[in-house]
């Protein structure tokens, strides 16, 4: 039997076991839910996409007003000592950014950093085989460009997306697709342009490599979506860093397109892990 | 000089010394910022109308799908014990319910209840004589019926805020007004009507008091009112625990009203500070 495994974190500017990372109850993020963070995935050592999403990290933390503690090269050096720590096959790494500890509880103190690193598995390959359904829900998220970890919403909606036997939710505004609590979205048109909603969502990193993926076979469109157009799509897919690209078959009650997964979304995941390669192989 | 005084908290069901009160960065108010939270005032052992705030607390717990790991009787006694082990003569508590130990960073856990106690101090009597400037932002606060821990909003305006020589935000949707991000608003109308908004706003204990209060005396209104209202009127004050009943003088460039503290505010006020005490007599 294997040893089990220590994991490490980082917090307090210093390595520790993870179950022993603590934060003070007055910091901002337990007192006002006030904080920021990004996640990026790791295989076999190493990061994928990394500066994309350090450039992310300090983008939320600029909007959120949030004093990043490391300067980016130093911040990278302990992503990078992090993950030789623990050394995972496969893992995901989550930036966090707090408020602080703040004595009056309400107004930000130096902002405490923490890098949390954990195992983590491949996506299910039955909903890439099957997709999934989604239901819709009218919400915008706040200052969408910021990456925060007010969830809020996504969460109380987890017990409504498991009564309607969906696998999440997809945010509107008046009939204006937004994005899901944690992923981008896209349609592929009848004519196969390829379309995700421009305005007030959070730029992902991998809906920006599937739109480059995509460029390169279709035409691509950044802008508003409705509710209809969904309805009207041939295919319909989510992209995140967990999730890759998964094809979306149902919304509410509607079935898109033939109701399976299409060929469209299949080929760019195909491309995208192909890129995942392509990237890790310069570091080889 | 006096010995350093011991600060007690309520924490994974026991009383620790406040400076060891953490919580592992799993919880889902670090990860999520998921939580609410609720607060009070204690005066010389007695906490101010308790009852109404644990009514809130449950509410809020309830509406954010969060089982108290407390039942009411027993959560009373534990803010009672603290209130005996920490022995201010004035003080505020925080009852704070987070989503608890996440495994999967998503999903709420067991929530963990934290209780906080802190020596506080009077509202500044200077605001009560000169009255406050405000200025007003668009937003609306989310599930406005739950206090739940989000401030996101309001930290970030805080910059904004001392910009432009104010104390404090109003929010509005539209034009419409709805609360500060810690305290509810009222007008004093031409005619001596009492108004405040009656929709989408956190409904404040001090709210409920100074409504009840002011009934006797003056015809009240629970409904829309908006920014044109708000500078059309004689007088305008915020209400909150920490604040009692602050007088506005300012919104944004306008005076209101002489400009100054009004009548009808401070007499308000008087009748708030006496219905404490006379709500303290009773447990004498």
């Amino acid at each position: 039997m294997a040893a089990e495994r220590k994991v490490y974190a980082f917090i307090h500017h210093e390595f520790v076991p993870l179950a022993e990372a603590y934060l003070h109850i007055s910091d901002l993020a337990i007192q006002r839910g006030y904080g920021i963070f990004d996640y990026f995935w790791i295989q076999h050592g190493q990061p994928l996409f990394l500066e994309d999403y350090l450039n992310r990290f300090y983008q939320s933390a600029d909007l959120m007003q949030l004093p990043v503690p490391l300067e980016r090269e130093a911040l990278r050096e302990k992503v990078l000592e992090l993950i030789r720590l623990n050394n995972f096959p496969l893992s995901g790494m989550k930036l966090l950014l707090t408020g602080g500890y703040s004595e009056g509880g309400y107004e930000p103190g130096t902002p405490n950093l923490v890098l949390i690193e954990q195992a983590v598995e491949y996506p299910e390959q039955e909903n890439v085989e099957k997709g999934i359904k989604i239901i819709t829900h009218q919400y915008q998220r706040e200052l969408p460009a910021a990456k925060t970890i007010n969830y809020n919403m996504g969460i109380r909606l987890i017990g409504q997306i498991r009564e309607k036997g969906a696998q999440d939710v997809l945010y509107h505004q008046h009939g204006i697709i937004t994005e899901f609590p944690r992923s981008n979205f896209f349609i592929v048109k009848q004519d196969n342009t390829i379309a995700t909603p421009a305005h007030e969502v959070l730029k992902g990193v991998t809906r920006k490599n599937v739109l480059e993926l995509a460029s390169a076979t279709y035409a691509t469109e950044e802008g508003d979506i409705t509710l209809d157009d969904v309805l009207q799509a041939k295919e319909a897919f989510q992209t995140s860093t967990t999730k890759r690209i998964v094809p979306i078959v149902q919304v509410n009650d509607t079935l898109i397109g033939t109701g399976r997964p299409g060929p469209v979304t299949l080929a760019l995941l195909e491309q995208l892990e192909a890129l995942e390669q392509q990237y890790l192989a310069q570091y080889k």
